[in-house]
């Protein structure tokens, strides 16, 4: 598994690179970013906080966007931000063309139908290969925190359910919180899984979230005037699930605050701070 | 003078807010974004930093990119960002469709020669017209500091130099500085003011500078890994005309540093804290 450079550029005393390799999981090239805080050249393995993006975003949004990397280098975090799907001439998107299933919209899940299975396992890269790549190129350390938002909010939070032990600290804004009940969800699942109900619940965070065992504090964000809060976000499932399992939620609705990176960039320190605190 | 509001974004317990507006000045529409901080709520009239971007951008990257929103919010500092040229299927670009003149790139001069004249006046635009529309439609107080990047480092410094006592605070990032010796500056000088060089000097910062009665004290950040730092931006050019005019200059050579965002983003802080420190 090599890295090709894509580019690098210093940030607050610390790098953020980008990074394309060969994905044997996704049977394509893959591009992700990473920024590596200043601390790192002090030979101290350092957490990563992995990001998931939202649809339609690659590496670069939350990079450019989020301004994260301030306080990363102040708490000596790395952060590793995937693309949102598997790209490349020979990667099936939506038949359409559109925007919320396909090409930059993953949903961070295994596909089980054709033509998706292939090529479509954002799960598997995003939990084991990628992590496995950073692990063997970079002065890290295995505890792993994640995060994401609106579809890779959902990302996130399935990621951490289905994979006890594997993170230390999970949050998430705006995510997609009950996808089986969702229009996105409904599209991508019914297309990714098919239409067999039964075997959707296992990529939903409330779902999961009502059966888990390991109870791992969650950080979640929502802004009150976002346009997708009662149409496909349903933030009051998780908070449900977690009411009735005893799991530790920490839901924070934001008045005023819509969907976009500004609402992000607004709240992301806290989520630093979070994953920061189990991590270090 | 009306304005139409294009969209609003919560942003730090603030509001990011872009509006279009019919300019006189530059015979188009226009639109502008507003960083509204938190405080404005509270009644006093708050001071404005405008800021300049560089070629290629609109009104949209710094406000997405540089994370100044935070501290601003801090300072309680209003942030105006206008586009970078005027706009409008009647406005004459590049004959080429090259991305260094024209749209996207109206180097905040007056232009005088043809096709250019009747659109391209960015300097009367930013330094009059844009103050006078924000400061009769928002709570703000007529203490202004101006800033910018690359090409809007240059107009930043220019604004300062040719209207004494209109700006409070000044600071540049890697700003082109001697525009009269360099192809980004020779290009447009020549279409915009005629093949005249002796036209050229109002508009060159450093050889303003050489002249310059006010003495505002300038900071200027420069990345050392800047790919346009020899050819195009001549810091160099800057600290030679303040030092013989004893002008204060703080220029920084950050080391590492390229041109694009993350550069801007790492030292924003330490501008809005420059401007914040004469203007509040």
């Amino acid at each position: 598994m090599s890295l090709e450079i894509v580019s690098s550029n210093k940030s607050f005393g610390g790098w953020h690179k980008r990074y394309r390799h060969r994905s044997a999981t996704l049977g394509c090239d893959m591009v992700f970013a990473i920024y590596l805080p200043p601390q790192i050249e002090q030979g101290a393995k350092l957490p990563v906080l992995y990001w998931l993006s939202g649809l339609t975003c690659s590496d670069e949004n939350f990079m450019q966007k989020a301004g994260a990397q301030r306080l990363a280098a102040e708490l000596g975090l790395v952060i590793v931000a995937p693309d949102t799907s598997p790209r490349g001439a020979e990667v099936p998107g939506d038949p359409d063309g559109a925007w919320d299933f396909g090409l930059g919209a993953g949903f961070y899940l295994n596909a089980t139908e054709q033509p998706w299975a292939r090529h479509y396992r954002m799960h598997d890269y995003v939990v084991e290969e990628l992590p496995a790549l950073v692990e063997a190129n970079f002065p890290v350390s295995e505890r792993r925190g994640i995060s994401g938002h609106s579809m890779g909010g959902h990302g996130a939070l399935v990621c951490a359910l289905r994979n006890p032990g594997r993170y230390l600290s999970v949050s998430a804004l705006a995510p997609i919180s009950h996808p089986t009940q969702c229009p996105w969800g409904e599209k991508a699942f019914s297309r990714f899984l098919g239409e067999d109900r039964s075997k959707w619940r296992e990529w939903d965070a409330s779902l999961l979230l009502a059966e888990a065992s390991e109870r791992l504090p969650m950080l979640v964000d929502q802004g009150d005037r976002d346009d997708f809060l009662a149409t496909q976000l349903k933030p009051e499932a998780l908070q449900a699930a977690a009411k009735a399992s005893g799991h530790p939620l920490t839901l924070r609705l934001q008045p005023g605050y819509d969907h976009s990176y500004y609402f992000i960039a607004s709240f992301i320190d806290d989520h630093l701070r979070h994953h920061a605190a189990a991590l270090s």
